[in-house]
């Protein structure tokens, strides 16, 4: 495998993110990858850039981006009082999956996790995925919970 | 039922708090409720205070502390950038149970969700916890995920 740097996301990652959002099975509905980008896609960038505990990643190979995740850091009362390191919109270009890359973005967020101090790390992932599952279940998650949604 | 009110909680708050989180089936295990309370929960709580998308919440009737939750209000990419509330951290106080007061405390996080503009609302629970998944399902819930955890 060639060099992959992981970094936090610029805004000019962000059309790529995008587009790594929108070629997913799930995600083709629900994104609108057409550039220029949505304004809310804008807005939410400088949201989550703006803050500290939150920290969107890109994978970066030979300048491209490959590969994308969402850090949430949350602060909790339970566990005495237990940082959780949390993952969301983890997305592999199509071209680069099952090489490895994803393994090792999920590798380098756990590591981001463990240096802020958090107790454990958690993800959801929509009961449709099964790849995903053994994927997660191969680097150590344990499927514990149910992962309940409601739309607004 | 007498009148609850659900606010922020405010640091008095906490001993009730982690007492209600010991007070569970999984909790036991977990915290330390004795006082003065382990620094690790004083800690934690200023963190979710100076938070502005933490929200620690409380139940209270008759002046005293009969539920908690947290939220977590969480910037996205996904979705066209849409915000996500997050609910953690659910507990009523053992002799409040079966009472409405879970249903009255959930339908109030689900308002704040709305009022911040969160396109939808999301939660985990343990499998094992199977009262809680009939409750969540007839608040309106899909249990579309499954819940991934790993401690560090």
């Amino acid at each position: 495998m060639s060099e992959i740097d992981f970094r936090r996301a610029q805004a000019p990652d962000l059309p790529a993110i995008v587009a790594l959002l929108a070629d997913d099975a799930l995600g083709a509905a629900r994104e609108d990858a057409s550039t220029p980008l949505a304004p809310s896609y804008l807005d939410a960038f400088r949201a989550i850039d703006a803050d500290p505990n939150q920290l969107l990643a890109v994978a970066v190979e030979a300048g491209q981006v490959v590969g994308t995740l969402q850090l949430s850091f949350i602060p909790g009362i339970s566990r005495k009082g237990a940082w959780r390191g949390q993952i969301e919109g983890v997305r592999v270009a199509r071209h680069r999956r099952s090489g490895g890359v994803g393994k090792r973005m999920i590798e380098w967020a756990v590591e981001e996790c463990r240096s802020r101090d958090c107790s454990f790390v958690q993800l959801t992932t929509d009961k449709s995925r099964q790849e995903a599952h053994a994927f997660y279940e191969r680097l150590g998650f344990i499927a514990s919970h149910l992962g309940y949604k409601m739309g607004l």
